[in-house]
């Protein structure tokens, strides 16, 4: 007889492989956890996926091979995504949100726990297949959607920093131009990256491009290549031009004092 | 005959509740989601708590009362959080951490989403009853743990900057002398906080002190109480007197070149 019942199992498994998404464990991992059987496991397995499936909170894949074991990813299913994104297009909306200078305040979006994790769990859904090794982002404001993007991967993030630190070592220093025309400083420890590995780049904005492609040219200072990079927003010319194969999530068109602010849900977002 | 098998909506319910800890889902919107009975879900979530209980993967409570239904609080077991603290203390002794003048290589650490997540987990556990309106933090280096803990406390980051931004919108700015004993800036935008609430610090590191205390001005400015300050490290000298009532997860001695790194987990955590 088996030491825990299934609805047991079932939970545990639920938990451990949702705390650490694309985390492959072992079947051993399991059957140790639970005194239980391999062929006990596979079918709690089977079972898990099917109901995550049928109530559309992700996957629960079976690896096989040498590495082989299961593993949970957050998918998000049509729909999902661009119902969530509407969500925070509404927030993003709020008349009060308008700064002088035609900026827009949304730090307290870019730091909610619960909004970054969907927005990392979005552009993670992109790039599952794409043999990503770490994510890269510019300090500061795009830290948490990248960490959550990292999380949703199981990479690590690695974080730009505008002028070396004493504290990262040896570090990369490049110039760029950023989107408002000044030269700016980027600044990324040697140490952080491997050489020939695969970025992600993860940034809350884009306006220019330019600090997107002084990332590119970081990268390309460590020979590593690039999966593709995302934003939280970018500006609805930006989207379009700036960066081929960028994926913001929202588009910005205008922001003038007194007139609705211009927002929407970028189309690859299903 | 109920639609869903208890194993299918117990897996549902660790999903839901474990992916939003802290937050307070109603025993209504389970039985809306599997079509069940009350009394159904309430056996499920007692099965649930139980389990979770005797995997130590965290508590599962009924809150009671106009606001009450069930949440996850991903608390860490006796003894768990110091073999998880000990081994972060393992890579901390690698050799190869230690920078030219003193200072030693964490980064990695600090940016890790695995370990981010576990420290802001023993973090949260410390402060659930402590009524934490949100979390604070000095950019860059701790924004990842403090994301994470504010997660766990299912309540918003703020992240205070070292220099006013314009996309910020209109923001309070104080100087405070910095651990190395220069004057800084230290800017907080003037619409994340909200008055007479409660916050607790969380950041990387503190050596003498100075940042800590400058973000403790910040919340008299706010007129915001502070529930308590959390480092990832301390030095021990810090550790002790630099901030009453500081949680720092590890305490570093000196470092020097060619000699073993001191450093070792805090005596609160368990």
């Amino acid at each position: 007889m088996d030491k825990f019942k299934r609805n047991e199992r079932l939970a545990v498994m639920t938990q451990v492989l949702t705390a650490a998404p694309n985390k492959i464990f072992t079947l051993s991992h399991f059957c140790e956890m639970f005194g239980a059987a391999k062929s006990t496991v596979s079918e709690d397995a089977a079972i898990l996926a099917e109901t995550m499936r049928q109530f559309r909170l992700g996957t629960v894949e079976t690896v096989t091979g040498a590495a082989g074991g299961m593993r949970y990813r957050p998918m998000t299913q049509q729909g999902e995504g661009r119902r969530f994104m509407e969500n925070v297009c509404e927030m993003m909306r709020a008349p009060s949100r308008v700064l002088p200078g035609g900026f827009l305040y949304f730090s307290d979006i870019l730091s909610d726990p619960e909004l970054v994790s969907g927005m990392g769990r979005l552009f993670a859904g992109e790039y599952y297949d794409a043999g990503v090794d770490f994510v890269l982002t510019m300090e500061t404001k795009g830290i948490p959607v990248a960490l959550m993007t990292a999380q949703a991967l199981h990479v690590p993030l690695i974080i730009a920093r505008h002028s070396s630190k004493v504290y990262e070592g040896s570090a990369v220093n490049i110039s760029y131009v950023s989107g408002k025309g000044v030269i700016e400083t980027m600044s990324l420890s040697r140490r952080a990256v491997r050489e020939g590995s695969t970025a992600l780049i993860v940034d809350d904005f884009m306006r220019g491009g330019g600090t997107a492609r002084g990332m590119l040219s970081m990268l390309g200072e460590f020979n590593v290549k690039c999966a593709g990079a995302c934003f939280v927003m970018a500006t609805e010319s930006a989207g379009v031009t700036a960066l081929e194969g960028a994926k913001p999530l929202m588009l910005l068109g205008g922001v003038r004092d007194g007139a609705p602010i211009q927002v929407r849900v970028a189309d690859w977002v299903k």
